[in-house]
């Protein structure tokens, strides 16, 4: 039974980037595309990322076999809450959480049970700075990562449900994604490193330079490629990031900690030996074969 | 009375791109190269960025017009020293050093007083995070921003060394740079937190994950395109910042104890409605006017 109709509930950048990605990549079901903002379900439909709006989501979830919640992450806290009572086991709820600790503490008594709708915890490692399905793009996720979590009693999962996430996860590969299958707490951690810590560092040095330059106009631009490149995630919008800080708060505070340290140990070091030692393995790290593409 | 012969001491990335944009825009005159690393200068010919290399550069630095210096600060230091007595007042000396305070300091004495030669401090906002005239690209300049900091009695230079002056500064306008001047002190401050902060925040990162990742070899490329970003200076050779770090440490110091306190401000309120101001601080930052190109 192949998934013949999806529910997008959350058609922003990542719900819509999914949509789209999903048709060009020859899937030619039904999406349903549902969103807070009807302007942004409307863009959707628009740029072709789903095939039809609905004012309703439940019902639109009702008749699907897979339902995507794209959006912040207490957003999808409250879809899995809310959809629970009203799915049936024949069907499966993943999502595109930035966190995943939090979802599968949530989704443990409520999902993949008897009786109760399968639930595949998903994270795609892709996005951009600015949201919205008007930004929305077919090839995000082409030579991305696509992280999979699975919980909540997951070996329990109806054999329906079951086969919709096999089909699921063959569909993100189909998209051009690598999909890594990883514990939700090591997913936390990891990202909290490689996502989360970056993310708050360009914040904090884009809030800086906006109290330390703000009178002054005309000389920002003089930084160049590398001012841009640390600042573009300064863009990034508070609303998802709030729930991202809130719900893995412990890994972040523990990233942020560690490069406080850094920091005043390099400015502590800027006239001794042991600022080389700091480039040495700053080198190290751009040259090495892990860093790579996957 | 034209620049008809110019001696670049250094031909690593910076001297090596100022050569060839030079030539691809027409200068037609004589360049003559030389670097401490014979192989630098002999990449330098071999790509077109110097008409001929040198053994000699107290000897080519007698026949130029102007004299370009390239490299670190230190190295320039030495050079402005070494040079002055070598030089007559109807030369000019110039350099591409990033900072400028200390230059200047040095060539209070040495330069632009009567029987002295010219000395017209520069610096090109443009490079890579990579070195060497193997890396030398005739469009570094294009679109950047070209700092001039006269100082060192600037206004007692001898007449022809000013049209030599006047002159580069034309050159340095034909590659494709806008040239803006400033006061040396300023200058440094204004490139500690556009230009040394990054650089050390992207070196404390990298360095600081090279210690967390180092025996996990799959996990970091699902950083993607922001942990791609933020890390690329990593890759910058220590040789360079060495002597940034050295020679600005007032004003990195102040830069890098701000963004641990700001770092610090954000870690103590990933749960408080105050993450919201620095968001939108930031925010506002990257969508200001003055973060547009110059």
């Amino acid at each position: 039974m192949p998934i013949e109709r999806i529910a997008i509930l959350g058609t922003g950048l990542i719900g819509a980037s999914v949509g789209l990605a999903l048709r060009s990549h020859g899937f030619h079901g039904t999406i349903f595309g549902w969103d807070p903002n009807p302007s942004q379900s409307a863009a959707a439909l628009s740029i072709g990322a789903v095939t039809v709006t609905v004012e309703e989501p439940f019902t639109a979830a009702e008749q699907s076999d897979v339902i995507l919640l794209a959006g912040p992450v207490f957003t999808i806290l409250e879809w899995l809450e809310k959809l629970a009572p009203v799915l049936r086991e024949h069907q499966l709820v993943t999502d595109a959480g930035s966190v995943k600790g939090a979802l599968c503490e949530h989704a443990t008594q409520r999902y993949n049970g008897q009786g109760q709708p399968g639930f595949l915890p998903g994270h795609p490692m892709a996005g951009k700075e600015v949201g919205g399905a008007q930004n929305a793009d077919a090839a995000l996720f082409q030579d991305a990562v696509w992280l999979f979590t699975e919980c909540a009693r997951s070996e329990q999962m109806n054999p329906t449900a079951r086969l919709l996430a096999d089909e699921w996860r063959a569909w993100i590969a189909k998209i051009g994604s690598r999909v890594i299958d990883m514990d939700a707490a090591r997913h936390d951690v990891l990202c909290a490193w490689i996502s989360h810590l970056p993310q708050f560092v360009s914040t904090a040095l884009s809030a800086l330079l906006e109290d330390e330059f703000s009178a002054d106009d005309t000389l920002l631009p003089i930084g160049g490629r590398a001012l841009r490149e640390m600042t573009r995630l300064g863009s990034s919008p508070f609303s998802m990031w709030r729930d991202v800080a809130y719900t893995n708060t412990e890994a972040i505070t523990h990233s942020l900690l560690a490069l406080e340290q850094r920091l005043a140990h390099i400015r502590e070091n800027l006239k001794t030996p042991e600022l080389r030692s700091e480039f040495d393995r700053a080198n190290q790290f751009r040259l090495s074969e892990r860093f790579r593409k996957p």
